[in-house]
């Protein structure tokens, strides 16, 4: 098919040339930003006289109808005309003719695809951070569902010290709040506005880019023509955003897995979130948890590709950009995916207290206690440390736990026992006494429930923000 | 749908998470290695005695028809039947009735993937050998048909030294075949038979691993059952092998792109492998070796994925584990994309002799040979070349070349030189000069290539043995 | 040497394993971080009555003879002692004697380093944005400095629209604004105060994280305990932020070593800047620019390091974390040396304009300009750049510029072409012609300098914010 | 300092650059290398005649003095001299005067730097296959010492079928077995001898490449020049191997942390290779365990790192090539670590049988085997599947095991039901059962052993052909 560059080519593109270096059967799926851009576009060269207001009418009309007609699904897309962009303005021509070549005045792919991308990955902000929004909703329910709830707290996946399951459940809540900020600053660098920058040099023609920033509701716009085609750091920021977010998720996925096993038993997913074995008729797997911590690596490598594709290049535009496009949008499914099904996962999660209760009656998780019970007493921390150390190498060897421990037993390791000793490490009193502020007492979760509320009433209306842009 | 493994379950999947959760998008395209390892798997079952002759026809019968459907396009894969193995299991029990549920006997999903997987990838390592192979040869070709040329050679990107442009091509050689040896590692990795592994344990069925092994054409079984379902060195083994491909071709399409600068004007790529832009009429761009250079992103991307998927999995099968193949089969098709487009692109390239030859006029490549004059005039090495950094400095100065000096200038640097320093330092002295073992000289150069022809001769053997497996 | 931990354990740690698990070799560089740190849990015990004053007073001293002791030299950290906290702290009961043992009262080494890392990333993020300022000025400086340089503008490192100088440098200083604005972002997330968290679950003791909070100057304190050890988020933003820095750099770079190549010899780098070869005696390498290419890879590693570490860890901490810190302070390094060699660089480089004019006599980087003549004259666009193509066409067989074609030529291709074409497609006319915003005409970059000054006002604000922290 | 290479430059190297370019701080660890190199070299220039054998004996005994400073600790580096090769020559010609000058004839620093990486990647290669056979070994000697061990084996961390616990260690040992086989890989890759490549493009002495090659033992030679000076594949592949091992080494990290939790408590680990905690008495962490897995995101970095410096470099040596040390370094000494602590961790580690017994008692894993009984009483697998299934879900409501069942109900799930059923599903059944060829079974894992045993006859002769090489 013959090119709309294809004037001083004395060949045509060989076919599979035209295969590999086509974009659309992955840009296609910009289609609503590409027509947008273009009817602004076409508006505002009508606006400045550089096409006529018939022109320009053809051109909205056209495009309208284009639109209708892809999303009726009849719309073909051709490899040989590469990409979203030549698709729709080739179509253009077709059916309203000469006015169709005019569209293309005082614009370039390169601004034209960089303004496409930033519209989409600002829409794309607003649709992960609702999923976030819903998630950390998600959370924030199940703390507060089993306010009273005592798990062993873990450090080294050794038993460290009682914690409230809501307290652990909130830990997620706050790594989940710096992934709704910082994807306000993937927002922030993608709401610059691209077009008109032209090939890479601006344009001979009398634009005005601020009616097309206006007209798509942008915030701000490029201040150079070189760096709004060759910027990608809001890709790469998103990528960046996605990858701590997997991060956070596959370290949760850790846990859920842990917890539905046999030996831990802290949790009972929802029959609907796991599957079978194909072999093995007992199986109950935890699938969702497995391929989301898997799918960490997906989202990971997506970030690592596209720093090693902007590496190096010089300015502005090179062809090996085209490749910042299908890890974006995989990292965008894989992530909307993820957030979508983790919620419904959670909320159908059946904590098992009795489990976890009857995991802290043989344990020394409250040693610590026991150390801070010889402090107030007048030890030095230290020495406190090592009485209690001395405490569990003898419980271990007699099998015992400490609350096994008779006062006698207790009084030969230090005289500053007594008989309020075991009160004072009580798995409840070890819970309540860590009253610090963020501490795990139930004061202090409850504190922290209303801290995480008010949260996401800032967040609400950020997210109103994102959202309320339409296209 | 109803599971095939659904006993245990009081509840059906979640839509979205069967969503989430299935393969068939990806692994659908295994369908020929499934249908041939079940076969297999069938035979020996009936062998065993652990089937019917009768039901073991019926099998085999019942999967050429569903082999016959797919590739005609008259098979519906589902989405709730999870993978491949389901789909293609489920249509052969509505096929074939109660003898389908017996194939699954002394199998499970575990070591039916990963010998599906085995079969792909080995399969794929053929095809990519004869890919490279080609390329090559095209490199060959290349270095062959200019024998003659001499071009700067650069260090740091600055000119350096004279060289001839078939060794600069052959030096791709070399690294193409390195690649096509270790691609001759992945396949040993891959050659290794899993069925039988079972879940993780093996199977109480009396089978017999090697009549399957024979069968399938494999040179090796797994040891050990656990490992046979855990395994995915040999995925990785292809993705490090593919990315240092990639990396070697990202060397040679930075060099592209500057020999096809202005600037350089080193070579003419043909028409048919370029595109132009849609503003700017003038431009002719090499768009293939730039997304090659950019796609060498896209499968370091998927190597750091699967290391991190595999990062900290305990034994054996996880569902993590399903995130192998998307990486890994786009990898495989970047890599035999690549390879195909760049044999292409080097077939229908122009050496420009002239303009290499210009470059070397006016440049100071010939500096090392005047250092070597002077220390085979006796003067330590050290020495000759501050006496030859003076009479640069000094030619820059004056804008002049080495060349442009008269015997009076020479001889005010050092006394050494004589009449003979011009004919010393002429580009073919330089060129011919270095005559050490794998040096320039013309001499070398046709030894090289005779290696090298060597070479491809032992790799046609390789060559025949990875392709000469049907199944 | 027997650990401040060892009561509950019957046997010593192996040397072996105490040298791999120790993290003394480079956790020391955060001494002054830990011991401020100190002091202030110390103040706060004394002030919440859970250590005596005189004990806090005793404590403060000792710490502040430590830090003397460290900064003169003379100090030896032991590997045994594991890391930097227990290194100071056994050395301050050596001096103190028991009240030494107090200081440790209602804190944890996981609280502990968190504090000492956010402390450190904090005052690093002041310095990496002193030095980033210093490069924007750079930038801005040798913009400036060139007001009326003219080279050719590059898409795909060919040739494509003649621009200003000043205006390529420009772009360049769009990316490290947003640079500094995303180290804006690294500092939110370092601004969080962690102690008080214990181990994982707070205290028992009644202490007051505010007081701390204020006396270090932190902005935020941590709500949830958990998170507090466990969150590694400010890290990873400050590598990803370092990660895309570094990229924008190796842009940079690239065309720095392409300009300072004989075939571009755009630029002239300072002799102070640059390195020779050992053996050939003409060479001047651009290493600096190399080098930072180069090193961009090891940042990006260290980013991919961090994530994987961190993927699958359940809370709360692990010793994985330790992994932490090399390869940010390796990254920190990086990045430092990288932003003032640059500066230096930049500083040091003279432009050579006569080549960048040469150069444009030569190609065809005006033929949009032709073609938006045209379209002027009431061509649809389209069909203008297929008549420009032509002419360039017939420029290539004639070996002829555009600029060579006389007026019966130029009326050959289109009857709309008239006298006033040579002046249209003039090198000047093309650049003061894209005065479009952002566009690279001389009225557009003076703008875009005085806006890059007012940016650099901001920026100077949030700059001094960040130093006045002193600990 | 003035530079060995200052002639053409007019003014000094700034000092921050020198500090900046300056590799001495870390490839001074290759001084054997270099000098080894040096000697063969000079011996070689001396028998072709290229310089005198009185200078080569001068050269010679200088070198060797200059390696008894340095092994003696007398040699100071110098940040200005650059590198390691410049800081011997430099003092070479000190000691020795104009004949240190002649040393550098006919080599550059180019191959001079290869040569010596290749030969320390040879050495090391040597020690890190010692270290990981000793690995082997002790995972073998761990498998023999508990033949009878049961544990319950795991996918998707769920209960699955019981296994013998030395079957699962054994899976590790193919494991190290195939990182065993990539090591030779990387052997092959580094035996290549590249000294006489020059800068670039060979050189104009008449050197004889074979016979360094046989001074140094390599087995083969590069047959071109400018691959010589820019091959880094044997450090890429070096760090996929490495990659890979501590991938294997991070999953059997993750089996060792789940296994001496409180949970599972499978495992003692010895308290030599454990550390506690600075606040809670009772702790004892599998550190060693944590810190292996958390360093495999540090080797993947220097991976990632690698494959990004050689991404779209033009041959041939660019500067940026020098970062392929440090990272190259730092992955050769955390390999040799790890391997070394864990092959003594896994020797001090004590198996608690009862803890794996006692878990087998309460849960389904026998499930699989109670299916394969009614398929050998004639029901179709999927069907045997499906009952079992019911019967789980029956016992998991009524709090039973499957052989708490009685005959009557069992026979309400499936007629085929018969006495001996309990017989069949005894987890000594199940085990002796999976007599496949690789499963679990007594016999089976006997015979793995064997091939374990042999395995590594086999690899100690590769062991000492690698180790046999003396410098």
């Amino acid at each position: 098919m013959s090119k709309l560059w294809g004037g001083r080519f004395a060949k045509n593109t060989d076919v599979m040339v035209e295969e590999f270096t086509s974009s659309i059967s992955f840009d296609s799926r910009m289609y609503r930003q590409d027509i947008a851009g273009s009817i602004a576009h076409a508006k505002m060269l009508a606006s400045c006289g550089i096409i006529s207001q018939e022109d320009a009418t053809l051109i909205i009309d056209g495009l309208q109808g284009i639109l209708a007609d892809i999303e009726a699904g009849n719309f073909s897309f051709e490899v040989s005309l590469e990409d979203i962009h030549m698709n729709i303005e080739k179509r253009l021509t077709e059916r309203i003719g000469a006015a169709g070549g005019r569209l293309h005045t005082a614009r370039s792919r390169n601004d034209q695809v960089a303004l496409d991308t930033h519209m989409y990955v600002r829409e794309q902000v607003g649709e992960v951070a609702k999923l976030l929004f819903d998630l950390e909703q998600a959370v924030l329910d199940t703390a507060s569902k089993y306010p009273d709830v005592i798990m062993p707290g873990y450090t080294h996946l050794q038993r460290a010290q009682p914690i409230l399951f809501s307290h652990h459940m909130l830990a997620y809540f706050f790594m989940f709040e710096r992934d709704f900020r910082r994807l306000g600053g993937v927002w922030e660098s993608a709401d610059i506005m691209p077009l008109g920058a032209g090939a890479l040099a601006g344009t001979t023609f009398p634009i005005d880019r601020e009616q097309v920033a206006r007209e798509l509701n942008f915030g701000r716009i490029y201040e150079n023509s070189l760096d709004a085609v060759s910027d990608r750091d809001y890709i790469l920021e998103f990528l960046a955003f996605a990858s701590i977010l997997m991060m956070h998720l596959s370290r949760l996925s850790e846990e859920i897995i842990l917890w539905s096993s046999t030996e831990f038993s802290f949790i009972e997913l929802d029959d609907a979130h796991c599957t079978g074995s194909s072999i093995m008729p007992q199986k109950k797997n935890p699938d969702v948890a497995e391929l989301v911590r898997g799918k960490t690596g997906r989202v990971f490598g997506h970030l690592m590709a596209m720093l090693t594709v902007a590496k190096g290049l010089p300015l502005a535009y090179n062809k090996d950009l085209q490749e910042d496009k299908e890890g974006l949008f995989d990292t965008i499914d894989t992530v909307k995916f993820s957030l979508t099904v983790y919620a419904a996962m959670l909320r159908g999660t059946k904590v098992n207290a009795g489990a976890m209760r009857q995991a802290l009656k043989t344990d020394f998780s409250n040693a610590t206690d026991m150390a801070d019970y010889l402090v107030k007493k007048g030890l030095p921390f230290r020495q406190a440390h090592e009485v209690v150390g001395k405490c569990v190498a003898y419980c271990l060897n007699e099998h015992k736990t400490l609350t096994d421990l008779t006062l006698t037993e207790f009084k030969e390791f230090s005289p500053l026992f007594a008989a309020d000793i075991l009160e004072a490490i009580s798995v409840e009193t070890c819970v309540a006494a860590r009253n610090s502020l963020g501490g795990t007492s139930p004061t202090q979760v409850g504190q922290t429930i209303d801290i995480a509320k008010s949260v996401m009433e800032k967040q609400q209306k950020r997210l109103d923000m994102y959202t309320k842009i339409k296209l």
